[in-house]
């Protein structure tokens, strides 16, 4: 089990993805109550097509109301157009999905995986940090099983490329066996992106942690899922996270109280309750008498 | 990591107890879908007051209605004239709740731990097997903390009285470190019964089964909570765990897809979605291509 995570808040990006359309303004107060809280790694935006992700739309705009602080920022770029696009914002930090499923690779961006690939690894050349995020990396919701060595192959060629690499449970089918199967093979130094779809999201998390992998993607709130994935489910959220690992003495650096705090103002934003449980019953923190 | 699980249904009772009154057919219904789904421990009934608990009224008509086929019967007894009841209908596997918690016992039957624990012991001496279940064992909405030596000394006078002992996690405030500190004091030779009020008994179960426990509680469609408990969310979801249990190689003796008929079943006898997201998404072994 590490001492410590690092914990990468893809709410306003993932998290906001599927949801319509909020103000500038709100996504910056979102973004600047989970900086409050500790979150030091923040996805804060994609550069996309408007037209395909509504919710996406302005990121240079958010990008440039972004608040100081220490706080490395992420963006999502999709080809090398948004990665020019993220560049010109002034973001150095990417994110670049490739689906480890050749389906979901045709149908989410209309290239096989291969294809794909060679374009995450052109970006990777060009930007200062590039994490590559295999997606279906535990399975497909159109081929079943992804075969553990197709998705070491990948994580490799990432690497070699001088990226890092994070292994995205897209719709939610990974349990521990598989999470394991998978870090025999591509090792403990990538970083996990869990969706909750059957509810494993946390018991992954904590199988993974004790596999030695420390650093994971949530979202505030629970919130997410691709607009492309039917059913896909949401993150991870971050307040459910960091709960468990209060309890276990691993360090986040995030205060869940403030966490609730910011779980509460995308509950508003969004105009309904999120799926973290945690956030609807409180913390354990907060029984009379505990010791927190 | 066990091989097998003894799993036991509860949902017939904990997981019908704070819903509208169904009739005995209905009740009787979904009690033959979980036995014919492979479940050979079910907690049928509570002989307890149907002015206080009206679902659990007609304890005596639902047992005399069970199907044969070699499945251990459980009723819930919450004192000694319950028990009584039981022994007339011809219950021989009982459960009896002691709460380590002093204010809930208090709040929930009326009496200190200690006299509740005498109550308890005095049906464990007449009846032919007594499970007695110490609920709020991680912890209570009013006390907040449970000190595990505590949890540790009930057991121990169970045991000494020929009893099997359950810990339950009456308000979901359980951790994968609570649960380790109590095992840590009460061994392995424990069921676990756990709610998923905070989104954590999945990762619950799955950190007292790398521990070796090996006896679960837990209802169809992770309904449940009791009706006397504000907020204590539903009990850990039966499919949620044999989800889990079928990807480990972990024998339950379920069959997966009999059981989710099981769980339709109760969504149409209640009249809403149930909480579990494995009946809500579908299991992984309907994947296309899936391996199981």
């Amino acid at each position: 089990m590490p001492t410590a995570l690092r914990v990468r808040e893809v709410g306003p990006r993932d998290g906001l993805q599927p949801e319509a359309p909020l103000a500038v303004r709100d996504r910056l107060e979102l973004i600047g109550a989970l900086a409050g809280a500790g979150l030091h790694d923040i996805e804060a935006v994609a550069f996309v097509s408007p037209r395909a992700v509504p919710a996406m739309a302005d990121a240079a705009e958010v990008v440039a109301g972004l608040p100081g602080g220490g706080v490395t920022w992420w963006a999502l770029v999709p080809n090398v157009k948004g990665a020019a696009l993220a560049a010109a914002a002034g973001v150095d930090h990417l994110t670049v999905t490739v689906s480890v499923s050749e389906t979901y690779s045709m149908r989410n961006v209309g290239m096989t995986t291969a294809e794909s690939m060679e374009a995450a690894l052109t970006i990777a050349a060009a930007a200062p940090t590039v994490d590559v995020v295999l997606s279906c990396a535990f399975g497909s919701p159109y081929e079943g099983e992804i075969a553990p060595d197709a998705v070491a192959r990948l994580a490799e060629r990432c690497r070699d490329a001088g990226a890092s690499v994070t292994l995205a449970d897209t719709t939610g089918v990974a349990t521990p066996r598989r999470i394991a199967d998978v870090l025999d093979l591509v090792g403990d130094q990538i970083g996990l992106h869990l969706h909750d779809t059957r509810g494993t999201a946390l018991v992954n998390a904590y199988a993974a942690m004790e596999r030695g992998v420390s650093r994971f993607d949530t979202a505030v709130g629970g919130l997410g899922g691709s607009p492309f994935a039917a059913g896909a489910g949401g993150n991870l959220a971050t307040e459910d996270l960091v709960h468990l690992c209060d309890d276990l003495g691993v360090t986040t650096g995030v205060d869940l109280d403030a966490l609730l705090d910011a779980s509460a103002l995308v509950a508003r934003l969004v105009g309904r309750a999120v799926p973290s449980r945690v956030a609807a019953a409180g913390p354990r923190s907060r029984l009379a008498g505990s010791d927190g």
